[in-house]
């Protein structure tokens, strides 16, 4: 890349659009604006929701951001219009409105990497073109291992973009473990009238049993285990369901848990279900996409005891651990299940033999061949703050949530649906008078039209067979009158759609 | 966020980590520095490949930037360092040496704008929570349905992560249609003997066998077609190998074709094929990861004739539409063939019932749950400068390619594979005299051997039954010299490893 106007090209002077869409000068005009338009978005303590519109409506705001001139040159207002547009549009994650999401603002030198693997692009499933993302897979790993007990070399990590790709990686690896042919004969050869089936608690991600329909297992061969009233498998049930399901030609070869659950962050007694993968030889995969993070926080690190003993679990470090999306880490117990997931190799992308080098890179390991090197963005975190940094954010998240339920608790018209077991709370309002909407419409109404107001944005989950608000504590500048604020908004909402 | 030391948590005084860490006064610093590293790092014209480093050094070097301090500020030192080493030992794609991947540099209205969706992350899977990249989902999809000749609303467009997850996807909804009950039955309970299977071009990307694997249908029934001295699917041996496979109990629901493939980009005869899908009742899917992106120019669209007639096909744009990875285009020329490919809903993350604004998003129709919303990127810069710069650009490296054909052709002391069907050439070093090393051994070495001393970075592929160095033209700043200066580059090599 060169400066501006001075470059020529292979048949003379490139098209005068070249010298300056592509010049280091624009990168730097471009850069400038946006950091102003960001600056400007993040340095702001409102209470925010979302401002909903309708898409039609957008699609014409997009449409006249549109230049009609096709040689058009970098025009700076075009530019900022379209950020501002992308600003004001989205959900609003670093304002203290924001309790919606299991998604969070990002730590600032992680975000600003993003931009330097942007324009300086690596693709970090292979050694040569991506050297750093590997080491920082391999560090990363190492960093880990040492905080679950594992013995270096004796296990392996991949890093993935997200956890429903996480999720198919590790049960695909679970798949071909338990039919070695797999891989190369399919599913379609199977003649013995039985069946592989997959246990699952009853409020895992959709990601998991849609992984069942994708891999040719089958969404009926998806078993759903019952709950305590913490939302959490019930290991003495599980033993039963899982026996039925033998009975009825189905034999469960993966377990997998939760840690935790995106309606309530509930975490499975990991522990237990070990013990119970152990007896019957079962995969024990880990949902940890939310909570497994818990592992960099001595306070929290037990909630997720027996995590270790799983033979695989993903942890969303683009969830809590507030490195930009998508990077998902896949661990696996033993390293060699990391080859399992995938058996191939092409000459173009694989060195042979193998080097150290070659040894070391995920091409063989994740499904991306074109995989960005956001590994890089959780390393420069831990390297700048050490995971003290992230296990203080998630501590005063849990904080938080537990400041929310004493409080939502202590409401005549609210309740409380389970005690949090991360940074999720699932309550009702239920006004004592009752009202003429059934519970369940009720919450869902209200929750629109708390959205609506645009002062705060919290979702909803089925808890059970009912329906909840859910608050996600994601921002860590909320404080105790935010969430009386919310408590306010809800309220004044209810009086809106006309519950007295 | 707010501004440094300004804030108070919940329980009093934030920890002091937060207060820097994630302010915007820290954004803006790192800001800045990313932007002086880029600016050094981008505004150069040297020639130059990749430095490899053996990985227990490059640790070493990667450990030692690590903070020993839990509690440190950001250190304005450690960031740069950390951003030179990874800009240092990464492929130096801006510069004229960098000949070897289907991996470009690109434009950087795009590249700054993924620090945006960093900072201010919006998953695009859901429109509530971003909005404009579901509306620029929807306006990319009718910009490229007009190239297609499509008619609005009767097809369908899904941005996913990659070319692998796009061509898995596609692959999946084939499947589903042709095997209604896969989704929830699996493919275990098939028990008539015969099996499904996936015919594709001996050349197709290994993740479209590798789908096969993923999917439940086996690696074994994929069926592969052999190909002409252009390395392009004959399509009147596919009809004899379709039919032999029926045969062998192999039913072929499903083409895969490609445009162009990795190894040369060839481009399969598209139309043909698809009237050979349609005699057979087949789906007809384009792997057009690297070259389907030829839609956006008048000239070379008509090197696609027959796409639109696909059942399906991708497009990588960050390969060839210079756009931050990953953003993969996956179109469907039936609208409904998009609901196909998995069926699911969940309570937390689709509103019911279907409102415009639900009916807009894309979770339901791709495997993320967060997902980047990086069709902003594309949006962006068709936005800023219409789609004639990224023709121009398209055309400029396949006219390089061109002349890098021609180049080559006319040294005697080298020999090409093939003439060039996109930005992709394979040839090979072949001194007249003959030298002790066997053909294929001696172009792998010669790449080890140019990639080692560090000016360019080439490729290897096999090309049928033979090695070959391959170039992939990225950079439009590439000239005539360069290309000489190449392949006096490899001379030298050739020299040094003893060839005379």
């Amino acid at each position: 890349m060169t400066s501006v106007d001075s470059r020529v090209g292979a048949f003379g002077e490139l098209p005068h659009v070249f010298s300056e869409a592509f010049s280091v000068l624009t990168f730097e005009r471009a850069a400038a604006l946006a950091v102003q338009c960001l600056t400007r978005h993040l340095d702001s303590n409102d209470r925010r929701g979302v401002t909903l519109q309708e898409p039609a409506d957008l699609i014409a705001q997009a449409r006249a951001l549109m230049s009609s001139d096709p040689h058009g040159d970098f025009d700076e207002q075009r530019f900022t219009h379209i950020i501002d547009l992308y600003l004001r549009t989205g959900i609003q994650v670093h304002t203290t409105g924001y309790m919606g999401r299991q998604f969070s603002s990002v730590a600032p030198a992680a975000g600003v990497f993003d931009m330097v693997s942007a324009m300086a692009p690596q693709p970090a499933s292979f050694y040569e073109a991506g050297q750093l993302a590997n080491v920082a897979d391999s560090i990363m790993a190492q960093e880990f291992a040492a905080l679950l007990g594992w013995a270096p070399n004796q296990f392996d990590m991949v890093a993935t973009s997200g956890g429903a790709l996480g999720n198919l990686t590790a049960l695909l690896a679970a798949r071909n473990r338990f039919v070695p042919q797999a891989w190369t004969e399919g599913l379609q050869s199977r003649s013995d009238g039985r069946r592989l089936g997959i246990a699952v608690g009853a409020d895992s991600h959709y990601s998991v049993s849609r992984a069942a329909g994708v891999l040719g297992i089958g969404e009926n061969c998806v078993v759903r285990l019952p709950l305590d009233d913490q939302r959490r498998i019930r290991v003495h049930d599980a033993v039963t369901v899982i026996d039925q399901a033998a009975r009825d030609g189905i034999d469960i070869f993966c377990l997998v848990a939760s840690a935790g659950t995106t309606a309530t962050g509930s975490i499975d007694p990991l522990d237990e279900l070990a013990d119970l993968a152990s007896e019957r030889g079962l995969w024990l995969h880990v949902d940890g996409a939310h909570s497994a993070s818990f592992l960099v926080s001595e306070r929290l690190r037990p909630r997720l005891r027996g995590i270790e003993r799983a033979d695989s679990f993903i942890l969303d470090a683009h969830k809590t651990l507030f490195v930009p999306a998508a990077c998902t880490l896949l661990f696996y117990r033993e390293a060699l299940s990391s080859q399992l997931a995938f058996e191939q190799v092409a000459s173009y992308v694989f060195d042979e033999p193998y080097s150290e080098a070659s040894r070391m890179e995920s091409g063989g390991k994740n499904l991306e061949c074109t995989k960005r090197p956001s590994i890089v963005n959780l390393w420069l975190l831990w390297s700048m703050y050490g995971r003290q940094l992230l296990a203080s954010k998630l501590e005063t998240l849990v904080d938080l949530t537990d400041m929310a339920h004493g409080l939502i608790s202590a409401q005549a018209d609210f309740r409380v649906l389970h005690t949090p077991q991360s940074n999720i709370l699932c309550f009702q309002y239920a006004p004592a008078g009752g009202t003429v909407w059934d519970r369940d419409s009720l919450q869902s109404a209200l929750r629109d039209k708390v959205r609506s107001r645009g002062n705060f944005l919290i979702s909803k989950a089925d808890v059970g067979d009912e329906r909840a608000l859910r608050l996600v504590m994601m921002n860590h500048e909320i404080t105790e009158p935010d969430v009386r604020a919310l408590l306010d908004e809800i309220r004044e909402a209810a009086r809106e759609i006309g519950v007295e």
